[in-house]
């Protein structure tokens, strides 16, 4: 078992979901930081002692194992299939991205290159969402709680503030897809609501309708809160092994704050939501750690039951109620490949958040959210 | 009833503590936009139908009547006074921080010059905690169980991220003062957890220094997480009145990231936590929500009662357990004073974050809260 990619707040909800399920029939190991673990054979034993005594950490935010990038090229992994068969370890399961899951084929292959009999099952994870042939992915639903809870509370502080700053652009997490910045207006109602303005990766960004729309917002509401995904500008896709070399992402909204405040004369101020998105604790959805959970024993039922090459991943079997079931999807119709925010929703009449997506997030960002109406004013008094 | 400043989370549940309390025996109206309501005259009738219709407000972040920055000169409060004279109005309260204070002193004064019966009450309010003679002020505690989380989660995802990334700077309010950046500390158990440091203004900070206790740190444990203050540098000691001019702060974790990728060569992100750590609602202390809500119902009373030109500050009754009772505090003895983090706690031998300074805030963060061992790296597999 392994953990891999950047980690989300319920990542060790899967790896404790899947050890103990594990347990029940196999001696189990960790993979110490992921492809590095691979890489240089660092692997530790997990026995039911050890995983006993630190069951909380399946609550914890981040990866127990260690994740984090590793600079793979195609190569290396009859390397990491060797260090395995050395070991005499049959199946591997990692939980992480499109990155992970291109990861696990290769080494899927590698393995059979060496003649290695070794099993490998991905186990999704990914906040922004970008994961193919799954309706979404653990790490999603509790990221985007934080990121509508956030939303609203930073836009109703902008608004109790207007006649000191006029506009926040907050951005989200979202290297190529907008799932997490269209999360940012689910507890938007009515037009007026904040956030005024979301803007995707998907759509074109285009500079001069961004500041015509900011300066619209302004003049009719004497506020104006913008979303955007950090991979807004640029959306460089680098392969999926490659996320190494590119830089920190982040700045986009600074940048765009500038812009504002040089352009239209407004106190503008951008913000990162930052990697609190990622880890909150007090934002986690229920529904999405124990998803998170369930995809984690499944995993090790499947490797137990001898299943390799897939990923598992989540289907609504109804659209009236929320109930999903596991699929099993071959890991060559995941790997690299990315899931944007749906075309049918950006183009939907109810534009800026669209009631259906809305519906689809509800269960994931989970109970107890409501939104606010807004602040009191002079033009409100005939009450 | 006037809310002035940046408001927090629960600004409102002082709001409505106020008003419904101030129902019973008096008409109330509230100033909209705090200064720049009293300085144009912008007030709204509070009927009790209205006040009920919207009770839910008080759970709301931000200021539902308006808070904001208001340019303000000695001179102005004449005027202020006259408009509340013109209308009837005998006795105002305002919500705010040290400068709200100063105006609340200010404009008392005016009253008398002119020959109006004005009295006045200040209920306190500020997430930095740089109210004088108050324990704590409402507002901190929510933002101190903000900020502890956020640090410990976000250092939690640094802590599986470190083959990829090296050090975060995480950066709390606080422009004067080190209240918010020492609860960054407030989960830390043992030496080895995160943060492994904290810089707050009241302390001499010192580049090479911190460059060093940087790299020891990373040296030490792979990876460093340093809490900030945004007034860490500069610490430009404004006129209490005169927060408008100053730019929006915040960046001083940028710099000093980028300070740490030059000068050590290791990877470092400077992250805000930004505005939601005054105004995140899933992060609100219950107690604290409930002592914003019981200042504005004293304040009333008070105001009932004929008293005139105090604050509302909390005392601690006892150590042992926490029970607080409200005090009256002149505003002479608040108005543009400062609290910083006390000198005592800073020389603490226990230095980074101070046994007795936990002990002191645990009842205002709440509870539910609890620290996390370390990651499992190889070195603990002899388990």
């Amino acid at each position: 078992m392994g953990q891999a990619g950047g980690p989300t707040a319920v990542t060790n909800a899967s790896l404790f979901g899947f050890v103990e399920e594990a347990l029940l029939g196999c001696e189990v190991y960790g993979v110490i930081n992921g492809l590095q673990g691979l890489a240089e054979d660092r692997l530790v034993p997990l026995p039911a002692s050890t995983v006993k005594r630190h069951r909380r950490m399946r609550e914890m935010p981040g990866a127990w194992l260690g994740a984090g990038r590793w600079p793979t090229r195609e190569e290396d992994f009859e390397g990491y299939a060797i260090n395995l068969k050395n070991r005499g370890i049959r199946s591997l399961a990692l939980i992480g991205g499109n990155g992970t899951m291109w990861a696990c084929l290769r080494l899927e292959h590698a393995a059979r290159r060496i003649g290695a009999e070794l099993s490998v099952i991905g186990i999704p994870k990914t906040v922004d969402n970008d994961l193919a042939e799954t309706d979404h992915a653990p790490g999603f639903g509790s990221a985007a709680r934080f990121v509508a809870t956030a939303v609203r509370d930073v836009s109703k502080d902008l608004e109790s503030m207007r006649n000191f700053e006029a506009v926040r652009v907050l951005e989200t997490m979202g290297r190529n897809v907008g799932w997490l910045a269209m999360s940012g207006g689910y507890l938007r109602k009515r037009p007026e609501d904040p956030p005024h303005l979301i803007y995707v990766p998907e759509r074109e960004f285009v500079q001069d309708e961004f500041l015509k729309e900011v300066k619209e917002t302004h003049e009719a509401y004497g506020y104006a809160v913008a979303v955007v995904s950090e991979g807004l500008q640029g959306r460089a896709r680098s392969d999926p092994g490659d996320h190494v070399k590119s830089p920190l992402l982040g700045g986009v909204s600074r940048e765009l704050a500038q812009l504002v405040s040089e352009e239209l004369g407004l106190s503008a101020r951008g913000e990162l939501l930052g990697m609190v998105q990622r880890s909150y604790s007090l934002a986690v959805s229920q529904r999405d750690r124990e998803e998170a959970w369930l995809l984690g024993g499944e995993a090790a039922r499947l490797m137990r039951a001898g299943v390799s090459g897939v990923m598992l991943g989540l289907e609504r079997r109804s659209s009236s109620r929320y109930e999903v079931k596991i699929r099993h999807v071959p890991l060559e119709r995941v790997a690299g490949a990315e899931r944007p925010f749906p075309e049918y929703w950006l183009r939907a009449p109810d534009a800026l958040v669209p009631e259906e997506f809305r519906e689809w997030l509800e269960p994931l960002v989970g109970e107890d959210l409501s939104a606010y109406p807004a602040n009191l004013s002079e033009q409100e008094t005939s009450w």
